[in-house]
């Protein structure tokens, strides 16, 4: 039985960057023998650009096709005067809410290769593997109510609503809490539960579930310390659960960590485990078009794919092992290069890649 | 005309701190014939234990007759069961809004006697010197309507608002622009323009304003790249302004670039430049009693104050310059020991500044 894969290159660099996981899946596609079959649609400025909107009906229709989507990232100058209904993050934002792709999964792993990378020392980073389970369909991102209004006077006044219920709480607990039962056990939950009435729910309800996980060792922390925790002793952490607001900046800030954001993949995904896979870097529209991006995070991307939604555990791990071949030679794109290492382009690396599979 | 200071020492490590930082201010009060007159009051858990709850009204009538208050910090988890309305925050956050202290201002500056005591390498925070300026007194931490409610079917849902008017943003905004007027002239907004439509109307009100301020150079960041950004490149910010919630956030992350987060004041000022001083660290529970607390960031906080409420440049300098003196010393407490130095008490550490002095 084939299995549909739907490419979304999107904008700025993405198009680049995809079209080298592109072949790196479609090698393994051979390889193991997958009967993987291929789709591509606009998602995006790119979209915009070819229909007017961020998210057409024929995108949307073959994202719940495909058994699994592969994302470049979306966005850029170019689109940013459109109001806020039609920009590309639009077009992000409705593939998450429509395919229901609520769990969204950010590891953060320094690379040994690339230690050097980063701007902590190397003591505070050496080894650091964080998961970062952000709930990703609910919260202020959808929160109605939203928008701009008049008030007396004529003042206008902007306004978002942060809001949870306790099932969507508990489902990506539940995410979280496997993936810490996976890990090393100990799962820590941020909110601002000091402030905030909507996450004193979230944290009460992460305290009820740590009854079913009795493995697992549950703490609460608030967002404020997480952030500063992160920076100060960030291997104190295994998996980290927390809204998407919250979950946005952390899983940003921890990503940075490493130093190599051109290194990290991530997964969204939903109840059946459909998911989507997307660089946890954007579009960086400053390098877009020069063949200098770093196509390891998307490549990385493609292998969780495999492994989460695709149950293709050999490919995945075979893409993983020729990462680390590539790295381990000492290519490097503009993003990770350092002194000694040779500086490849975008291509070339996807190029190695593909020699080491 | 004698001017009044409020002391409220607060939780946890805070009467131990507050205490250093007072017998300071007696001093310079002698020294520079000041004439202040001091008060002392309740708050947080302090007051909750005392009177039942966190901000009683002799305390809010003292806060408001005083010319400026001197804070240490609230809260503990012997007060975290209480319901919202009457934990310790509550006692901050009612002075904060009662008072109208919307203008936060939170220095991440690098001591350069303290450099090695950061994460991050030397090169990446060697010389930093950022100003956060938060807006404090809406958004998200005051929001209506805020809550739990229950759904149709009897499932829980918390929820919160953001809201911002545009006056409150354009106070906020002149007070940063101000700020980098007379600092480096860069200022740096953050928002998330892409997803929440009150940081549309928020980055809309800075462009104007950028307008009244043609010699300060404005910038725009959404909150996930500013959190990756404060890791990345530190350096590259002179003042950030931004609201309450996000302001929270990367007001913490940036003060722990520093690594000596015990080392940093706060200013939490009205239009009147009436205002509350208080150190950036929490109340730290965990070492509290044990005389082993930090002083200096509420010493300096002392200086803020004489600086910015109370007119006394001289006095604020003369603090200043004796904690550079004691760090010169190689006095350190406990959290910004390195090897080497001489580690000392909070009531030794406040000693040596009164020596200094
Ligand atoms: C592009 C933007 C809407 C998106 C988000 O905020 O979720 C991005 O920052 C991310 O983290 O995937
Ligand atoms: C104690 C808490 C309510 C407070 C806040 O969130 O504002 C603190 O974290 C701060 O930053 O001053």
């Amino acid at each position: 039985m084939s299995k549909t894969v739907l490419m979304l290159p999107g904008d700025g660099i993405g198009p680049e960057i995809v079209a080298e996981a592109e072949k790196v899946l479609h090698k393994v596609n051979e390889k193991f023998n997958l009967g993987l079959t291929f789709e591509q649609a606009l998602v995006g400025g790119a979209a915009i650009d070819a229909t007017g909107i961020p998210l057409p009906d024929e995108t949307l229709d073959k994202a719940r096709q495909a058994d699994a989507i592969l994302l470049g990232a979306v966005g850029g100058p170019k689109w940013d005067q459109l109001e806020m209904a039609r920009r590309p993050e639009k077009g992000l934002l409705g593939l998450r809410s429509n395919l229901q792709l609520f769990a969204n999964l950010r590891p953060a792993i320094l690379y040994p290769q690339l230690a050097s990378a980063s701007s902590l020392k190397p003591e505070v980073v050496s080894g650091l593997d964080i998961m970062i389970v952000r709930e990703l369909t609910g919260g202020i991102y959808f929160g109605q109510p939203r928008g701009v209004r008049e008030l007396e006077g004529g003042e206008r006044q902007g306004y978002n609503t942060y809001v949870y219920s306790e099932s969507e709480i508990r489902r990506i607990g539940r995410v979280a809490f496997e993936a810490a039962r996976q890990r090393n056990k100990k799962l820590c939950s941020v909110d601002k539960a000091n402030v905030l009435e909507v996450t004193v729910l979230w944290r009460e309800v992460m305290t009820e579930l740590a009854k079913e996980y009795p493995d697992v060792e549950l703490s609460h922390m608030y967002v404020d310390n997480a952030a500063m925790q992160l920076v100060r002793a960030p291997k104190q952490f295994d998996v980290i659960v927390t809204g998407n607001m919250f979950g946005d900046i952390l899983s940003d800030e921890a990503a940075m960590l490493t130093g190599s954001i051109g290194m990290l993949p991530s997964a969204s995904l939903n109840a059946e485990k459909q998911g989507m896979y997307e660089p946890c870097h954007g579009s960086a529209p400053d390098i877009a078009g020069q063949g200098i991006a770093n196509p390891l995070a998307t490549i990385l991307s493609a292998a969780m794919m495999l492994r989460y939604s695709l149950g293709e555990e050999k490919a995945a791990e075979a893409i993983e092992a020729a990462v680390s071949t590539v790295l381990d030679q000492g290519l490097r794109t503009a993003d990770i290069m350092s002194e000694g290492a040779r500086k490849v382009s975008t291509l070339e690396m996807g190029e190695a890649v593909l020699a080491a599979l």
